[in-house]
């Protein structure tokens, strides 16, 4: 039982392309934006609230995702396949564009928490997408952005992340406060930056432990290095600071789950 | 001293924008294309042959680098930005582009090798040129890229390498005849791909290996599977595959290299 769309001027089609391009629209109504039956499926799966599906004529999606985005109480609206592409954020689109709301994390709610990645200032769409895309598959207990980071919301990053954007807590937090959270949880703070004190990420159990990535240019600010409890390093033969963001944290969340705890 | 450019229908404009954009002319002529200043350094330093370089009127690159250019025998143009902003590819020119030729290896040019990747049907630029990063960070002997791969003078590619195109060498193969260098070589191929007889990669000793990387969809094809030692996975919680490519690749390179020979 679906809405007919047909028009550009259509009060949905508008909504769900300013959600697409304007953050502080998306703050206002804590609603994103997301594309394609399998994230819609992972949507539903994951328990997040979706408020409202647009379905092109030729959208390759499975009945019964839609069905359930239904039951789950989503209004469903179908659509000609140039209105979908209008609101579409990809070159191909999947002929499924849909909007929900995930709520964000409180610090507190990490209380407990053994493994956590705090970011600061981490600006491309694509590294945090797939920043969170291997938190959730290494299990961690979540994400903290704390200062200057792209925003959890946007398409792009919730696009990078294949659904864990639907799964994984992330809260925002200033790096203070984040610190101070952790140490109150006694959770030490670990941040991955060259200093003369680092340490490789070998000599140094990462099993209970948060994780602290800077900006892909500048790194991890002054600031937040002395809030640390200690520098770390991936150890490489030669070119330091040459791995890609997304690319150390990853690194780094594998040796936080290698080989010890429940990870294996 | 260089010669100025005025006009888009200028010989050397359409050629570095044919570079750009054509694979089979890539090919034809061996040049590749790239930007910015830091890049050229980078081209030099790794005695890659510079042929020609254009130089907007508000670039920021250094004198020294322009200089070195010249040395190398690089012919350097100069130009109004909008029209260096026709011939890049990215959103911001940093006022430099260069065409420039880097052989291709051979496989036999890797005979002794110690640790090699060898990808299959990668498909997204960004993930190859991030691979090709992290192998230069960690030092490896190379990349083979089998059948089905992107081009890896692609500007996108190249640009996400961050340098390491000009240094990681290089070689095209088919999967069998990789397959039967490396058994030649007795250096063991271990895929990554989730099979019945998979191991995780913890319990293989990584040190001395080709690791095959398979497609971000469709992984490893049965081939290559069948052409491999061994299947490895990379131990997780529960989400099997729900890695990026080259975030699975580059925590794969870093176990080569993790805690053993001259690599830490």
């Amino acid at each position: 039982m679906s809405t007919r769309i047909e028009s550009r001027e259509n009060a949905l089609v508008k909504r769900l392309a300013k959600l697409s391009a304007d953050r502080k629209f998306r703050r206002e109504t804590g609603e994103m934006v997301c594309e394609g039956g399998k994230m819609l499926g992972e949507a539903l799966a994951s328990g997040v609230t979706v408020h409202a599906v647009l379905v092109a004529d030729d959208a390759l999606v499975s009945t019964a995702v839609l069905h359930s985005a239904e039951q789950a109480g989503a209004k469903l609206y179908s659509c000609p396949p140039a209105l979908l592409a209008k609101v579409s954020n990809v070159k191909t689109p999947q002929g499924v564009v849909f909007s929900c709301t995930r709520p964000m994390a409180e610090l507190e709610s990490f209380a407990g928490a053994r493994r956590l990645m705090v970011l600061e200032g981490l600006q491309d769409p694509g590294n945090l997408g797939t920043i969170m895309r291997t938190a959730d598959a290494f299990a961690l207990d979540g994400i903290i952005l704390c200062e200057g980071c792209v925003d959890p919301t946007s398409p792009k990053v919730v696009r990078a992340t294949m659904g864990a954007a639907f799964r994984l807590p992330i809260a925002a937090a200033g790096i203070e406060e984040t610190a101070a959270f952790l140490h109150r949880q006694g959770l030490p703070l670990y941040a991955a930056a060259l200093g003369a004190d680092s340490v490789p990420v070998t000599q140094v159990d990462l099993h209970r432990a948060a994780v602290l990535i800077g900006n892909e240019g500048r790194g991890v600010s002054k600031k937040a290095a002395a809030l640390s409890d200690r520098q770390i390093i991936i150890p490489m033969e030669g070119r330091a600071e040459s791995l890609n963001a997304s690319v150390a944290a990853s690194i780094l969340m594998y040796e936080m789950s290698r080989g010890g705890g429940e990870a294996i």
